[in-house]
């Protein structure tokens, strides 16, 4: 039985919709952030980072989307979530994963996250202000280069559709226009009426 | 034929040490950043986001270092750089490049690239001043937590390993002590003597 730590509008929620779609049995459970529950001595033992998502499993805990997103994908591989047998497709697949944790989270997390970067408050300001054009360069270029359609790798769903569909979620929070980003908007919605996702989402919601 | 378009004291050495210890039949092409290069047209025909390493195959370009390590590790199963039938263990090395992709990166890149981020020259003077602090952080937590020894992942060399001697290499510029961090310093030393990261480094730094 796996056990997944998410908290509500966090990236947590690209694991949790893949555990879903994927038919995994787990037990999901809530973070607390507004009362830093990542911070507390008890959920330090589980992810020393204090971040979600984690994913404890028989064999040990894993932390990180990226590697969460796979792993899922592995090991269900009935689920067809990853192109698991062709390496350059999975590669396809986990650069567009690197790209969302790596530039779009990290441009999304200089609104609410500055502090992690700078102390003068000045800088955590000056941080947020640029989050619109910065989380906006991430999507133009999703929408002209990265997003095939009608999915992200094309034809076939993988686990990179969850990742994009997450911070899709989060532009009006980031003070951007999704109208922006045709692509993007359509794939934002085919997401959101999938039923593992309308599931996962009103539970996260609740 | 592989061609690995690659800058020097950049995230790109991972790869191309990476290839040389796998035996694959590359060609490496130097961008040159102090010409801003990376952001030429020819370049950003080669990858839109005017970054490296990139690794042109014969399906096609592969961006973002998780994804071009765990690439060459399937491609070149014989080399042993992945765990690639355990999805529990492989998902572990992942979460480690993560680790070093999405945080470790991200906090030192907060020092010469702080324009991706801010526009205000004090703001960007303000997370210069934090990159000690920021970086120092990851590699307590990589001390302590992460790097199992001898090697990231315990007894076997993995693709974790030039990922993080790539970043250990930056310490000092990143105005942080490494003995501060003997497990690292240890595995730097030991990374430093091995046939193929000497061939690499001695071309990228030629």
């Amino acid at each position: 039985m796996i056990t997944f730590y998410y908290a509500p509008n966090t990236c947590s929620l690209a694991s949790h919709i893949a555990l879903e779609e994927a038919g995994a049995e787990y037990s999901a459970v809530r973070i607390n952030f507004e009362a830093d529950e990542q911070r507390s001595a008890r959920y330090l033992m589980v992810n020393p980072k204090g971040r979600v998502p984690a994913l404890v499993t028989e064999r040990g805990i894993l932390t990180e989307t990226p590697a969460i997103l796979a792993y899922i994908a592995q090991s269900f591989p009935k689920s067809g979530l990853a192109p698991l047998a062709d390496p350059f497709a999975f590669a396809q697949v986990q650069s567009f994963n690197s790209y969302m944790c790596a530039t779009v989270h990290v441009a999304h997390a200089h609104g609410k996250r500055g502090s992690r970067w700078a102390d003068d408050l000045a800088a955590i300001a000056e941080m947020q202000r640029k989050v619109p054009q910065s989380v906006g360069a991430c999507f133009d270029l999703i929408e002209r280069e990265l997003l095939k359609g009608p999915w992200v790798m094309g034809e076939t769903y993988t686990i990179c559709d969850p990742y994009l569909f997450t911070f899709a979620q989060m532009l009006e929070g980031d003070g951007v226009d999704p109208a922006r980003f045709p692509k993007v908007t359509d794939h934002r919605n085919r997401m959101s009426v999938r039923p593992g996702v309308r599931k996962v989402v009103a539970e996260e919601l609740a």
